[in-house]
């Protein structure tokens, strides 16, 4: 009896559509209906705009919004993450696949299919073998400085698009370079597009709902309309083109968009893209899952809900093979549009599937009505979206506080403008690791001496503290490891060598957390140095963990002191035995 | 007139000949003498066959152990590394031209001489950007692990010369393959040769000093006596081959080895070479780095002298250049020879220009005579001395005191040996990282409490101690760093998820020695989440360096708790307002 209840349990671990299906009832269907009808709003001319940021046509993002987001909901463990095409994955989209292939061919769409199914298997496998753990190694002040850094790139990338010219790059300088060359060639009818739905877009962000309010509107309906600005500016700019015939004179539109289901494709499997796509869907995967994982774990602690990351990993996994599979290109969780699926009411995954049936149903039925969409329109909607990703306070916060996190954030920051988003995230990377070993390859050595009236001993440099003449209590603040070990040789070495006529070297190990062999074999070396010296090394409060291992060693037979269970011990033991040698 | 001997000591500083040449005299110059006699013996036929083992012609390990000798005494800071071709380095040569060039051919020998100007470059930059440390993150099982592989790979690339067939190959794998596919061409006279060398040359190591020794001779002459096995076995073998014509019975012999003195070359200079060399070169100055400075430490430690790591990379680089500058390939410290030079006197690195000149009459004097000498010879020579390199014990010494230590020396061992020195070091090297902070990335934490009749606290599962019911102690044994900082959040929200009336979490920061920006995040994080549930968030034995930062930030004024001192100042503190409260 108990066999079929583990299985349904394990069953629910990973199909979490389980475990919420079963208390799903009318009133969780209305909730999550009214929050589909406003994230479906909001996503449709977002979905257009991404896709044209990704470089690809504009129908692929719609289709990136459809079935990814049902594969989610079966998958996923979060309650009201929203699952789609997003501003940074589709930048990184089109540098990945840019480099392969030109814009507008064939071959350039089938390697963001497969770049997005690829992906999509990475993210399975790290799901399988659990290890989100490795989303960790990104510093947050390294994700902070790469968003920040990804945002002016896509900002200025979309500038062409409200000048209505040409510009490539995917750095900063190519791209500024790109636009100041052909700012002669700017149209003003499409800039006036450009900066007016711009200027729109911001004043409904900041100003419309607060004027809504006022009017006496209910703040749940201010918010509605606040958040279909953009699909204002879609419909205003699309009837002004069709109107006055712009498109004629110069005006960049959308153009034909096919209308229909999502098409069924299938990725290439060429094991030459495959290679050269390969680092790129690894970074796209581990990006897009950090910053998906983060937005669910806020969202789930305002309502006291739990995420289990290692299933967020199937979750964006399944929704980036649905993407492959339908025509779409890499998706994962969305900040904004989640916080607005949260602030809406969603109160399960389903409202997800029904923001699914509403693009569906634009893709069914809108399309045609996109022809004359101006570029420019989306383009602004991409900027006033992105331009509140963009936040350079973290250069100033971790400059106050820690030099390293700055090197790490500002070196991010510099690099991502400089050479573009895949260079700029694993160099943060590997920075934010290689500063973290170059931190604990140093480590801080305190000096310690008693406090007086306690037992507690802290860094004579500091504090006002007692100590012994013939003994010398060295406090190393770093798990001892191959990167320390001679460190720690030296630093004892430089130390011993001076007048006093030192008897006792303890060393405080009640910061190191490990003593690997390379450590060891130091600590033997150390020992057997000391001992030709006639000076008695000593070790006190170690730690379990550290005492089981080395008494697995000879190290403890030929220690030439003790192992004190606490620094205050050592000390009283270690004064009387002088006194008592002394008298 | 203070400048100039300011000046003098910075000289000194990069310079050391001109900090032992002041005191230089006719006893030191005698004992230098000495030493470097003994030394040519051992250097002759070494030389020559790690050229052989290098796939180069025998003549470049001459010139490889000439100038290189020289530069080293100018700028190298031991007084006793003897420096020239060694084994595993002319291994690791092999593999990285082999990739690009046929043995025996001119690109062959310019790609040789290439790498070691790219080397010899590299270890100078290394030197004056002080980067000496990165050799540190080489652990010591992970150098033992792979010296030991490189041994059996270096004895099994000879075996095909006591065979006198052709095997090729950089694997064990390739290499028994090719071996066992040719091995009924094995020539029964090379095979005698190479087989009766091999055992006379372990007697010479294992039973001739003793033997000396028993009939009364001198022991510093029976030492000379066992260091020239080497030199008898050539001398033999050479003679017999001439006497008996055997190099027109299939023994492969030395054949011509230009007289003169060393040739003028250049490296090449182009880029794709230097591109493809660029990796191997890095490779090779590193591991050779790390050889020779271990070795230097060892002998400086028991005369009580000091070398300078990042001196030393300058004593190293110039010896490469040396080396590209004059017919030579990659060169290091050597263990072996450097043991001879210390245990035969020598006192100054003049003994190793003395080397130089003995082996330069060698090349101006000596080549024609070795021009019936076995290639099976030199095979033996080399087998012979790299066994002693061999040495399994690290795998059983490894497994029983750490399984990651294990981990990282056993992939090392078992990836060199299966495809190459270049894989299998820096899979070693990656892995030892990597495995380091996955430990750090999921630390170790202990609830402590009260150790009875003191103020020290230990883990509440080891050791029998007093806790208050509505405190908990948590000792955290890592610093906090992005890679655990969600770790640690996941463990307080499960740890104060139970009955228990938790009003205080104090956090025991004894061995937290760093606190980064994401780290600080999460503890925000904490503080908020505890406020909310009404209880107080704490931390105890904050270390100095660790409290400067946190009141950089707002952290300490958002704090629901306080700040102690020692943990015991915490507990009592937070127990007696407990029950002040209570009362």
């Amino acid at each position: 009896m108990r066999l079929p209840t583990l299985n349904r349990k394990h069953l629910e671990r990973h199909l979490p559509i389980l475990q919420w299906s079963k208390t799903y009832d009318r009133e969780t269907l209305t909730s999550d209906m009214a929050a589909a009808v406003i994230v479906t709003i909001m996503l449709i001319p977002q979905s257009l705009a991404y896709a044209l940021l990704a470089g690809l046509p504009a129908e692929m993002g719609l289709y990136a919004s459809i079935l990814p987001l049902v594969a989610y909901a079966v998958f996923g463990t979060s309650r009201v993450l929203a699952v789609g095409p997003v501003a940074v994955v589709s930048l990184m989209t089109a540098a990945a696949v840019g480099n392969l292939a030109l814009q507008g061919t064939a071959e350039y769409v089938v390697a963001a299919i497969t770049l997005a199914f690829i992906s999509g298997l990475i993210l399975l496998v790290m799901g399988v073998f659990r290890l989100g753990f490795l989303a960790n190694f990104l510093s947050h002040p390294v994700i902070a400085g790469f968003i920040t850094a990804s945002g002016v790139l896509i900002a200025t990338s979309q500038m062409k698009h409200l000048f209505g010219i040409k510009a490539e790059g995917h750095t900063l300088p190519q791209l500024l370079g790109s636009l100041f060359e052909n700012q002669h060639l700017a149209n003003p009818i499409t800039l006036f597009i450009g900066l007016t739905t711009t200027a729109f877009l911001f004043w409904v962000r900041k100003g419309l709902k607060p004027l809504l309010l006022a009017t006496g509107m209910k703040p749940r309906l201010a918010d509605i309309m606040a958040k279909a600005g953009p699909v204002a500016a879609v419909v205003v700019t699309t009837l002004a083109t069709w109107i006055f015939g712009l498109q004629d004179k110069g005006v960049r539109i959308v153009g034909e968009v096919p209308m229909g289901l999502p098409p069924l494709t299938l990725p290439s499997f060429d094991a030459d893209l495959w290679s050269s796509l390969f680092v790129s869907a690894l970074l796209i995967s581990v990006i897009g899952f950090v910053e998906s994982v983060s937005v669910a774990q806020t969202l789930a602690a305002k309502r006291r809900q739990r995420i289990i990351p290692d299933q967020e990993l199937i979750g964006l996994g399944a929704s980036n093979i649905a993407a492959a599979i339908s025509g779409g290109y890499p998706v994962t969780g969305g900040f904004a549009r989640s916080v607005v699926n949260f602030d809406a009411g969603a109160e399960t995954p389903a409202a997800g599937a029904f923001t699914a049936v509403g693009i569906l149903l634009a893709a069914l039925l809108l399309t045609p009505l996109l022809y004359f969409l101006p570029n420019a329109t989306l383009a602004a909607t991409i900027i006033v979206a992105v331009l509140s990703l963009v936040d350079f306070s973290i250069l100033s916060k971790t400059w106050s506080y820690s030099k390293v996190d700055f090197t790490a954030v500002a070196s991010t920051i510099a690099l991502t403008l400089g050479f573009g988003v895949e260079v700029g995230v694993s160099v943060g990377v590997i920075l934010s690791i290689g500063l973290f070993l170059y931190k604990t390859s140093r480590p801080h050595v305190a000096e310690v001496g008693l406090v007086p009236g306690t037992q507690h001993f802290r860094n004579i440099n500091r504090h006002d503290v007692q100590t012994a003449p013939s003994m010398v209590t060295l406090r190393i603040d770093e798990s001892l490891y191959f990167a320390n070990a001679r460190f720690l040789e030296d630093y004892i070495y430089n130390r011993i060598a001076c007048d006093e006529p030192i008897k006792d070297v303890v060393l405080m190990c009640s910061a190191v957390n490990e003593v690997d062999m390379s450590a060891l074999e130091s600590l033997e070396a150390i020992n057997q140095r000391l001992k030709d010296l006639d000076i008695k090394l000593h070790l006190s409060e170690v730690k379990g963990p550290v005492m089981d291992r080395l008494k697995r060693s000879h190290f403890l037979d030929e220690l030439s002191g003790e192992v004190f269970l606490s620094q205050y011990d050592a000390m009283v033991r270690l004064t009387r035995s002088d006194q008592s040698e002394g008298a």
